[in-house]
């Protein structure tokens, strides 16, 4: 009997995968280049077969071949399609389902096109548990080719309301793309959370105790998220009678997955700078030696804003950040011409990833009525009238206690520029003619005018 | 006789750098591939003889040759530079004078290594003006090849108190790394002053005049600077009875050197908030439909901020965006081995670019000192402290009037992430140990750890 799909890399994730899929009654042959790591798996499942050799697993999967890589984005999933494009017959799929990078899934498209060999880059979200339990699956590629592979990844992903939290994200690289952005948009929360968790421990007082309670509560209304609820549990863990929160270092790591979503919105020109800032804010805390020499504000100044007017704050803080994720999907549809649905990615987003939260729910019916900035759709530019003071409010707040609060802050400024008349740009624009002669453009007429600025 | 050097390009700024050379008695050959705009120039210069043909061209220099580009980053320079390596002998100087990205010019150093000629990148600032009356020009490559053409490049650039603002920056591409900082430094400062204008037009009902007089004033303080003067003339200029400055779009636009510098800082993971801010805040500016559709805020608030006060806080926040940038040097001095010396690119930043100005006088000081982030310095350290609450109190009011002023707004955040105590990075490692099992560090033991957040 041939496999019905095959895996390659045995890692944390490729393992999870592999079982889930076994769970749900697919038969799966898993091979890795690296036999030590398959010489340690306690395989038991005897739907799941494992491969030493390449020729042998290849010819163990039924036509056409569906190959799943599981392993690490760059290099190891450029060798692996070097080997398979050279083994592999007209027809048969590869699946990238690593954390792969959406210009090089571009590049992998090229490769694989000439050869004939169809392909798919997949985004999984979900970290080991979602692999294992369901994940959420964005797929980007050929739509008859997901089509032929979208039985097995609909049964494998999570499930929200009875509905898969698996789709077609669009064309060519856009699985990835969108992976890319949801991790963006996970940078984003998780630092907006910790802004919060800051300023109720130093400018509020709070105990952890109270500050997971807060967070709990949070849970019970539109803002329940899967992030809140870990953060939740995470504060009222102890060893011995310490907070383990409060013994870890005040130095965030990244491992780049938010960096490439900065950089991207840079390079294709949409704002997204509560998702930088959340970067940025990363990178600031691990200058530790600077950290240290500048003189510390150590007083902690109390402040008595409600926790509701911090909830307002927040929720609209996270419809900015969901705003700019999404804006670059748009940009990307003009760019690429993905095609990417931003209604269905909403609605996969609803469970197995991390970003999961029921906040998405309002943001799908947004993108029912049509797919412009959040902050323009009915429901949210009431919340953005009702929560604006909140927000500003908060942030004046956080500013008088010398609590630095980058994602709130940003979230503030992205909003009023949005809303302002004015932004002084036309002072940039002469600035540039002066300098240089770049030329401006004019409220009264059409055209590139130069003006000799120093004629006098 | 031959030319001491020859120049290819010419466009603007290669026929203005030609001219500015002949003026110090340097005989110039000046070819370009375009025969059509060599036609084009009324050349009575007789130290400047013009060339069609690329191998008299070549004949035409002293040896060893010495050869400025002056055309197009990107593709032009690398045509140049290939035709260059095949035409050439062992010890000829190309010197790429373009705004090349520092990448591609490592890329052209390893090309023209392997061929013995020598190569130099060097960043010219200045604009049109600069090149033809004495540019900054930084220097970066072998310091040995430097001093071969040293004595040219001092000759033709600014002079600031009879000290040429020419340097040796540093290894390989140094010279482009230290220009895309410079461009970076002006993206934000230009932010900058765009935000004090539009607060004190729209909320201080300042008129242009006095805007500008402000401006002047400004300019006979220690902030003196280039971009202050032209900011100040720019509001005075008039046409008919109207203002030119009320007359331009509300729109910034962007050549990308601003944005090199924005990626870069993320890649190198240095925190350039307040220039990435300005990039940003010139990308939303070009969201013209959305800044239409979304609710207008257009009450004026009125503000009575003192303007010393803002003057206060425009100080630090100058002092923030050299800091920013050159911390980009210092990281970069650590990464490529570049050995930028801070405080000879301080000096030649004080004339002849576009960021000239009078703080540098004081930024030299401190590298004279050390090298470390500039707000830990004696004297920037004291400014931190007696501006601080300046800074805050703008940033409060800039927000309670709704008027967006990102570069600002960074800049205390930037401060505060600096000087708190705490800034929550805790809570991001929780949470990505609890979804990731990414690991964390502790402050009381070594190692890196996990915890099982979910075992009960």
């Amino acid at each position: 009997m041939k496999s019905n799909i095959g895996v390659i890399g045995s890692g944390v994730m490729g393992l999870a995968i592999s079982k889930n899929l076994a769970k749900k009654n697919f038969s799966v042959s898993l091979y890795d280049n690296d036999e030590k790591k398959l010489n340690e798996i306690n395989n038991t499942n005897e739907l799941i077969k494992i491969f030493k050799n390449i020729n042998n697993y290849i010819e163990s999967l039924e036509k056409p071949r569906k190959i799943l890589l599981m392993v690490p984005a760059g290099d190891p999933v450029k060798e692996c399609i070097k080997t398979l494009s050279e083994k592999l017959n007209e027809g048969d799929i590869i699946i990238d389902g690593g954390n792969s990078f959406y210009k090089d899934t571009e590049k992998n498209f090229k490769k694989l096109k000439s050869k004939k060999i169809n392909f798919l880059g997949i985004g999984i979200s979900g970290g080991e548990k979602g692999a294992l339990e369901g994940p959420c699956i964005m797929c980007g590629g050929d739509e008859k080719v997901y089509k032929q592979v979208e039985e097995i990844l609909k049964k494998i992903s999570a499930q929200h309301e009875n509905e898969s939290c698996c789709a077609y994200a669009g064309n060519n690289s856009a699985g990835h793309f969108v992976k890319m952005i949801h991790n963006g948009i996970e940078y984003a929360d998780m630092q907006i959370i910790a802004e919060v968790y800051i300023f109720l421990k130093n400018n509020l007082s709070k105990t952890n105790k109270e500050i997971s309670e807060i967070f709990k509560n949070w849970g019970e209304t539109p803002l329940k998220s899967y992030l809140l609820e870990i953060t939740s549990k995470i504060l009222l863990e102890k060893e011995n009678d310490n907070s383990i929160i409060d013994l870890i270092e005040d130095i965030a790591s990244n491992k780049g997955t938010g960096l490439w979503t900065s950089i991207e919105s840079h390079k294709m020109q949409t704002n997204a700078s509560v998702i930088t800032a959340s970067f940025d804010a990363r990178v600031i805390s691990n200058e530790i030696e600077n950290r240290k020499k500048i003189k510390k504000n150590s007083e902690k100044i109390s402040s008595n804003l409600s926790i509701e007017e911090i909830f307002d704050a927040y929720y609209l803080s996270k419809i900015v950040i969901y705003t700019q994720g999404f804006s670059m999907m748009q940009k990307a549809n003009e760019l690429y011409d993905y095609k990417i649905n931003l209604k269905k990615i909403s609605s996969i987003f609803r469970s197995g990833c991390i970003i999961q939260c029921k906040l998405l729910d309002l943001i799908m019916e947004s993108f029912e009525k049509n797919n412009e900035n959040l902050l323009i759709s009915e429901r949210f530019s009431k919340i953005l009238k009702t929560n604006e003071q909140s927000l500003r409010n908060l942030v004046i707040e956080l500013i008088k206690c010398k609590t630095p609060a980058p994602a709130f802050t940003n979230s503030l400024t992205y909003i009023d520029q949005l809303q302002a008349e004015e932004l002084g740009a036309n002072i940039i624009q002469g600035q540039r003619d002066f300098f240089g002669a770049h030329t401006f453009k004019r409220i009264d007429k059409k055209g590139d005018f130069h003006y000799e600025w120093e004629k006098n």
